[in-house]
């Protein structure tokens, strides 16, 4: 038996009102110093280059993740009598750690320095770490079970797909909690419905023929977010000028010049990969603090990469087909370009939601009335539409203009 | 030159805020017992059975139009430029009115007694009223210019296309202020983003391509408001019973049988067409009376539809698919249905939104970078997929079934 | 034991989502014909005239009050554990029926008929009604209990709390809907903190000190609704012409002159007081339908009156003080105003609200947190100054202008 | 004449939607770095630590209130009518700038280096900074008559009220702003009714009779907001730690034990104040690099202090009223607390409210229908009563409890 507190507390969120927690052990998760951590990681790094009104961190989105675990569990019947108290719990400390292991400006992190969010969520659950303790104290295998449903090891199959499947807590949240702070008019779910639509077939979550519409909206909705918040251009500059900033420190330290001591918790991670200690020093704060600093770096790559990023001198970028490789490499033949100073970036590649509306149709589940279970695009003629138009690529070549 | 107020008019608008009346001719013709009449018609007739939200009146709605009327004025500075004062008036003025001649249970009360509402409304407007009366006295043509741009005679092409067409001030308000009564979680338009890029080329309402995402949301949202609002089939069952008592009352009038004097009003208008003191007397209140009044009434069958409707005793249904016109048979021979107890109802047929999705190629225009103006599906891959693949047509027969 | 529904219903609310119904006795009485014929009434009736979104009925404000009570005992641990399983259940249709009495234009009809809403109430509940019969079925003495609740008996003393003082359930919905549909800015209520530190202490109804703000918020909330909203001129104009017109019928019955058989129903409560049949049929269609029928009276008072209803001519007011009764006297000497063409309206002798921040010391308890029970006045120096400085009369004299 | 941009730049805004930049000086203004600087500065430092959404800029705010400047213009006729063009850039130059000298964690940076930010942003306003050059380049004195509004100096009076006083756009804007992000359901103000009753009479802001109501509705706000957001004991605890943090810094400084180079933007302030260059340096990015990097210092107290900030081990507190020194000599004494482990905190003395709710009699001017001014508390008997009642003294003693 989990311990549950006296006194239920509670969590004022600007989306969903007061997030209320009952269980010792997601008290003591939200108390780790590692969890707290999470505050000094803003959720959508370039984003609020553009809309300024995103500079949520990855704090509110992990506790609202949590919260709809909450609300899943307090809604939906059928999961409280198919998940056992230890999956209940199981479902509710994954829902709030799922993004523990998230670096400063992530994607840019982990693209340059190849380490994944993945991993490093799961190291520190597993860990010599706060949360690790916790989870330990309250039940020796917790630990081990949230590492197998975030790495989708098949353990528990309901919990992951409520996780992580095309329709998942994970996504139900931040799309509305992006929307929320950008300011976009999409992004508003129904999320009672599709609750109140959600059931349980053969270990599978399946959604009832009541939820198609809502799943449709929520598709289209993500789908706008993507293009219209995500893959802004003025974003995916930001973003790129950090990758850079993050290359170029790399390669210094490749060619031992990175001598600054500020630097030494990324010098630990370059070298030894992941490692508690200097992975929890891994924060905005920190690498604001050291861009700050290379804003004076001897180091004139470096030194100006990180003055772009501070006074907010973008990028510029054009559109590049395809088949206009030459057209690119004559731009950066004439503008003497750099390495550190364009990059194509195409987003489809990048793009989880055009694979995803191929993949989906064999991934999100309709329950039909006669109790077959099929996939999505057979009962929604707009999602199969979709799966073969709704593809959209965008690949444009980034680059330093001239700024005087 | 139109007079202004001294003080601007306010009006309290639970979606806009204040909704601003700066000209006379506004003020004086939302003051006619014509445009006040609407207070006493509700939007959404059947819809509210479903949704008990959905109460609100045809005079918040038609405020509401005027109301984007306005705002576009005021945002839209293309518009400001091209349109001469009297066409801002004409432009106000049609917004407002548009609707003013609609019956009670709108749809219903012109099916069955052929009288469609864009005749009476141009008729309100050009006939013996106070409306008329109000026009006449701030501009001579101004009626008959407000009845071209509801008959679409080409005339006043811009303000015609921003009135009606695939998208326009008419539908987004309606989609909005029905989706915030109704509690529906979609049918939140980006109304700011389409509004600024809408601009005008050839006297063509065209938008410039940063609104596409912001239109197809639009497009989807109408799309699901259709089918979980507005088609829901609660909403067309109740729609249905009121359809069969106009009937009946029809068809007792046509044996002699409608012999209740409080009954004349609708006498008038089976006998003589529109006429204005008639019509203004068909109201909601009225034929609510009339309904209350002949749930006594002698009439069996009359009696009978009567207190269906105000005891919500709705109309059963199942689908009954194009080759499936035996199993319907068989059903009403069975049930001994009369021709007052059953309907065969297809939403397509009736449906705007399908045909309008092939229409919609041709009719929103996307004003490209380089000049160009193509349809909207040329350059969204997910409207063109819609165009094709996101028809979707419900067959259903509604028949009394029963209540004891 | 009372019954659950195999399948939870839901009604889509605009305010709180999804309101859920989980017991058969409530899904019956919401099926019953009188509380259907709650969708005929509006909530607000003159406010309409002054803010156009406020169409709402008492079907969605009585649907309002039950989630409420459902929603306390989902959140507010000490209520389920102290309330039994019968208590819950009375709650919950106490909360759902505690308005089911009202007549069309509620407050005038009270006034004029003298039939309060209470007693009219009670009598549906316990007279024969269907929903006696629903009540009667799931247990015998629920009515009778449901009754002495609404007549506040202090059989069920928290219950009864919950239902009806200073800060109530009741309350607390239509102070927001009210505002929701008005476009109000105030009228948000923190309900989620309010029910988190309410508690159970003596069978009193008391309020940990973390909510004082949050009520110092409730109660000034409603000081400005009053105000702004439910008092507003233009409103309570409104509501003489209706009361004036109500007179006028009463006292052409008592003259024997009210021949239209129309008006049964209504001469049927003149006559007898309460009696289901006719009761039943007394709604706003009913009451608009006889008011647009009398806008053709004979009787010239009658007809007038009712014209200006329907045409929005509404009475003219000057502010009157308790020391110039001459000021008055003279007008309506002047004026040669008729009995049914003026009226003093004094709001302090008839706003709860003023007499309330009187009483409210006593009865707003606060636990504080060294167990002790104080008013809230005691701890809230803001309340103490409102109970002496925040009251506010208004005393005006409504007249028939001249209208031509 | 101020230049305009031949197309209006608009930033997406969570609250108020499109924020519209017509003016050339504006967007150059927004594309400074010392403007920009703004992003990573916090609005609101110790709150979020208890309300997790509010993790707003200061970036946010400031467009925010340069927002409500143009909406003031735009619908208030008599400002437009008033005020010069002159003027009016200077308005909306003084709303966008009025914060740009805020330091990180500005109050505890202010208190413990003694800087105030009006200082900072008029010597960021008239110095050696891009701001300047681009005030310089649109007007020559636009520089300084900017800073005269923002030190109050009387020349520029009806601006000066609007950017400053009892009620203001500076305040509405963070009020809304901060009960957005913290999830209050206070705080949202009938800007609409305030600026519709705005006028403006001898070069006074005045508001008519019909604003009593919005008005005493946002003092309430205000006062809520005060109460349960901005001095809430947990974000105080905050607060305290970071002005200890602040203060062994200036010690060890003092001291000559501040070595490490990092620190040198700030020892550049300490030494020399304002400076354009340091001060530009010093955001939240850079101290909270500082703390980080202070986390691991050799002196023990600075570490504790910042590991404290770090992972949220907030100080204790308990009340301590104005007699009872002994009790807090008592426990200082007891826990042998250093002076950078305890405080007391008398939010009293801090409170612009009370002190404003004091002044305000004089400060918020009503013109009553009969051309007089007086001040609210004259015709509003809640202010009145708030004025003597509506005080509330907060005295605690923070102390750093014990760890481990």
């Amino acid at each position: 038996m989990f311990k549950t507190l006296e006194n239920t507390k509670v969590f004022r969120d600007p989306l969903y009102g007061y997030i209320q927690v009952k269980h010792q052990v997601i008290a003591d998760l939200i108390d780790t110093k590692e969890f707290q951590r999470l505050r000094r990681i803003r959720q959508l790094s370039g984003v609020s280059m553009v809309f300024h009104g995103a500079e949520h961190s990855r704090f509110s989105h992990s506790l609202g993740v949590y919260a709809l675990a909450y609300k899943a569990l307090s809604d939906i019947e059928i999961l409280k009598k198919t998940l056992s108290e230890y999956e209940q719990i199981l479902f509710m400390c994954s829902a709030l750690l799922h993004d523990v292991g998230h670096g400063p400006y992530s994607h840019a992190f982990e693209h340059v320095f190849m380490l994944g969010h993945e991993i490093s969520t799961t190291k520190i659950i597993e860990g010599n770490t706060e949360i690790n303790q916790v989870l330990s104290k309250h039940h020796k295998s917790l630990a081990k079970d949230i590492s197998s449903v975030i790495l989708k090891m098949n353990k528990f199959k309901i919990v992951e797909q409520l996780i992580s499947s095309q329709l998942d807590i994970d996504r139900m949240d931040y799309l509305e909690r992006d929307a929320f702070h950008t300011g976009a008019t999409y992004g508003r779910l129904d999320k009672d419905r599709i609750f109140r639509m959600l059931t349980i077939k053969d270990e599978k979550v399946v959604f009832k023929e009541g939820a198609i519409h809502a799943i449709e909206n929520y598709l289209m909705s993500r789908y706008h977010m993507y293009w219209q918040v995500y893959y802004h251009p003025v974003a995916r500059s930001y973003e790129i000028i950090l990758e850079k900033i993050y290359k170029r420190i790399l390669d210094l330290y490749k060619d031992s010049k990175l001598d600054d001591d500020y630097a030494s918790y990324l010098k630990t991670i370059i070298e030894n990969g992941f490692e508690e200690d200097a992975y929890f020093e891994l924060d905005d704060y920190y690498v604001n603090g050291l861009i700050k600093r290379f804003s004076h770096s001897k180091d004139d790559i470096l030194r100006d990469l990180c003055l772009s990023f501070l006074k907010r001198e973008l990028f510029d970028y054009i559109e590049v087909n395809t088949n206009e490789e030459e057209k690119m490499s004559r731009l950066v033949y004439e503008k003497k370009l750099s390495e550190y100073h364009y990059k194509i970036d195409q987003v489809t590649q990048r793009t989880y939601l055009i694979e995803e509306f191929d993949i989906l149709a064999s991934s999100i589940h309709i329950l039909k009335s006669d109790g077959s279970i099929v996939s999505l695009d057979q009962v929604s003629p707009i999602i199969k539409g979709l799966s073969t138009s709704g593809i959209k690529t965008d690949r444009k070549l980034y680059y330093r203009g001239s700024h005087e």
